[in-house]
C-alpha cells in the first residue's frame, strides 16, 4: 500500500432501510414504477459486455439536454468522470484547484494521485472570492479546477460572468475548468454552450439528482469535440452497465415523465423551504441560505444535538464534522410524507430545546 | 492532458449488431431469461444510492464461491479492480511486474499512474518463465505483480506450486501478488484460500466469463480481512449499480442455473475444441494451443487473412497486431447455432485456401 493511502478514510455507506433518506439529495420519486422490464428484458443480452445500448443512452441524454451526441461521454456516474479527469489532468508534480466548501471527491482524486491541491475558501457567504481565485490561479498555474454549480453542499449558484472569468483563467494557464452541474436542473444558466466551444471547459452532469437515477449510477461528460476525443484515451470501454444504459435511456426517452417529476420535486422543494423557515423563525440563532438546488443547508450552533435528534427518529440528514460547516447540516427535499415527518421532529425538537431552556 | 497520456490509444468498441461474436469470451446463454423482472421491480428504488442490495450481492458472490463475505468486495467488473489495485500499489516511483502475453489491461493501468512496468514474455509455449520472473521480482522489487489463471490470452493453466513460489517472492519484496482468475470455472484450482490466508495476494474473480454477466459489470476482490480494510479507504462507496447488483444476487442464488449453464458452456468448448482440430488437420502450419478456458488460441502464418475473411462472413474473432501473438487468433466457444457459422466460415476458407494454392 503507498503511504499517501493510509491518510484517506473509507467512505462508509449506512444502511438505509427504516430510515427517512434526506442526507443525499436524491429525487424522492422512483421512476422504473413508470418503465415496463417485460420490453427492457427483450432489449438486453446481459451475457454480452455493452456496445451498441451504451451508444443509445447517450443519444437520448444528448437529446434530452439539446446537445449533439458527439459531444457527450457516459460514465458508471460522474464520481468516475472526476476519478478520470484528475488522471487525464494531472501528474503528480502538478496542483489542482478547489474551492472549500465543495464536494469533497474532487479533492480526494487529485490527493490520491499525489498532485498538490490549493483548496480556496469561499467567501463567508459562500460566494466566490474571484480575486483571490485569480491570483491563485496565476501563482499556481492549476492543471484543472473544479467547482460545482449550483454548489454542493452550500446550495448557492454562481455568476456565469465569474465563470467564464475563470475559464479564461484556467485557459491562460493552460488547465481545465470543470463545472459539476449536478443540480442545475434546479438552477438552469448551465455552463455546457460554453463547454462545446472551449478545449479547457468540461461540464459535468449526472443522473442521480434530478433526473431520479442515483441508483443506476450514470455520469455525463460534456466537452468540446477535440477533448473529448483525448478522453476517450483513458475512457475505460465498458464501464456503463446494459441495465443501466437501457433503462436509462427509457427514462429519458419521456420528457413528460421528466417534467413531471421535476414540478413535483420543485413543489416540495418549496414545502421544505417554508418548514425551514418555520424551524428558524422559532430559533434566533439558526439561519438558511438561499438555495438553487433540491436541499438547504441549514446553519445553527446546535447542529449535532439536531443531527442526532432527527437520526434517533429516524430521519438522516447530512452533518459534516469540523471546518466551516460544522454547525451546517443539509437537508434534501422529500415526499409530502417524509417532509411531515421531518416537520414533526423538528417541532417536537424546538419543543424539548424550549424546555432545556426553561431548566 | 498529460504528456503521456498521448501514447494511449482509445479502446473502440465495434458495433455488435448481426455478428456471431467470438471474440469477447463471452457466455453465450443470457440468463436474464430466467429471472422474473417484476420480481425485481420491487426490490430497486432507482432513486437511491446503491446500499443494501450491493451488501447482498456481495453475501451472494460469497456463499457461491463458499467464502465469508468479509473477503469479498465488488466492483464495475474486473477492470475497476485493475485499475484501483495499481492506484492503491503503486506510487510514479514504484515497480509493476507483468507477463507477456496477459490480459492488457494491467499494463496499461500501471503505466497511466506513471509506475515503470517491467513485462516479461513467457516462454515460447506460454509456461511461465519462473526462474527469471524470481531473478527479476528480485532484481526490480516490484509493488504488484498481476497474472491471469489461466491465462487469457493464451487459454493456459499455470501450476499451483509456481504460483506459491510466485507469492513467497513477492511478499519477500513488499509487493502485492494479484491472481485474476476470469477463467478459473473452466478450469478448477482457484488460488482464493491463499488469498485469504496472506495478506500480500488478491485474486479477482468476474461474473463476466462462466457467469454470463458481462452486461451487468460485475467484478469480484477476494483478499484477506485487513487488506480489504485498507483497499476500502480507496474502493468508489458507490460503484455498482442497482439492477446488476440485484439481478446478479438473483442469478447467484440459483445454483442450478449456473451448474446448467457452465455445463453447456463446457459441451461447446469440446465441440469448439473438435472444429478447430479438424481445421488445424487440413493446415499444416495452423496450431491449437492446449486451454483451461472457454477459448482457444490458434497460430497461423495466415491469421491476418483468417480473421478477416471470418469478419467479411460475419464471424468475429479476436486478433492481436504485432507481437509475438501477431500470427494468432482468439476464438470463443459459443452456441450450437454459432460454432455451426463458425466450422462453415472455416470450410469454407480451407477450400480457398486450396484453391489459391492450386494456381
Amino acid at each position: 500500500m503507498r503511504a499517501m493511502i493510509r491518510e484517506l478514510t473509507p467512505y462508509h455507506v449506512k444502511n438505509a432501510e427504516g430510515y427517512t433518506l434526506l442526507d443525499n439529495n436524491e429525487n424522492f420519486l422512483n421512476l422504473l414504477q413508470d418503465i415496463d422490464l417485460n420490453v427492457i428484458k427483450q432489449n438486453v443480452a446481459i451475457n454480452r459486455y455493452p456496445s451498441d445500448n451504451v451508444d443509445r443512452l447517450v443519444a437520448a441524454y444528448a437529446a434530452y439536454v439539446g446537445l449533439p451526441a458527439e459531444n457527450v461521454l457516459a460514465a458508471n456516474g460522474s464520481d468516475e468522470w472526476i476519478a478520470l479527469i484528475c488522471q487525464f489532468a494531472l501528474d503528480p508534480t502538478d496542483t489542482m484547484m478547489v474551492v472549500s466548501p465543495d464536494f469533497s471527491m474532487y479533492e480526494k482524486n487529485g490527493r490520491l494521485l499525489g498532485a498538490t491541491v490549493q483548496s480556496i475558501a469561499l467567501n463567508e457567504d459562500f460566494s466566490l472570492p474571484l480575486q483571490t481565485m485569480l491570483q491563485e490561479i496565476e501563482q499556481w498555474r492549476p492543471k484543472c479546477l473544479f467547482l460545482s454549480n449550483p454548489c454542493n453542499p452550500t446550495g448557492r449558484r454562481y455568476e456565469v460572468s465569474d465563470l467564464d472569468t475563470l475559464a479564461i483563467a484556467m485557459a491562460n494557464v493552460g488547465g481545465y475548468f470543470v463545472v459539476d452541474e449536478a443540480y442545475i436542473e434546479f438552477a438552469g444558466g448551465s455552463y455546457t454552450e460554453k463547454a462545446i466551444r472551449n478545449e479547457n471547459v468540461i461540464v459535468l452532469r449526472t443522473a442521480s439528482k434530478a433526473l431520479g437515477m442515483a441508483g443506476l449510477r450514470l455520469g455525463f461528460l460534456i466537452a468540446n469535440r477535440e477533448l473529448i476525443n483525448d478522453i476517450l484515451r483513458i475512457k475505460p470501454p465498458y464501464n456503463v452497465n446494459q441495465m443501466s444504459a437501457v433503462i436509462g435511456a427509457a427514462i429519458l426517452s419521456q420528457p413528460g415523465l421528466l417534467r413531471e417529476s421535476l414540478k413535483r420535486q420543485k413543489r416540495q422543494i418549496e414545502q421544505l423551504k417554508v418548514i425551514l423557515e418555520e424551524f428558524s423563525s422559532r430559533h434566533k440563532k439558526v439561519q438558511i441560505y438561499p438555495s438553487h438546488t433540491n436541499f438547504f443547508l441549514m446553519e445553527t450552533p446546535d447542529a449535532l444535538d439536531l443531527y442526532q435528534f432527527l437520526n434517533r427518529h429516524k430521519i438522516r440528514v447530512r452533518a459534516f464534522g469540523d471546518g466551516r460547516l460544522r454547525h451546517c447540516l443539509r437537508i434534501s427535499a422529500g415526499s409530502e410524507t417524509e417532509l411531515t415527518a421531518l416537520k414533526k421532529s423538528l417541532e417536537e425538537w424546538s419543543l424539548s430545546a424550549c424546555d432545556r431552556q426553561a431548566n
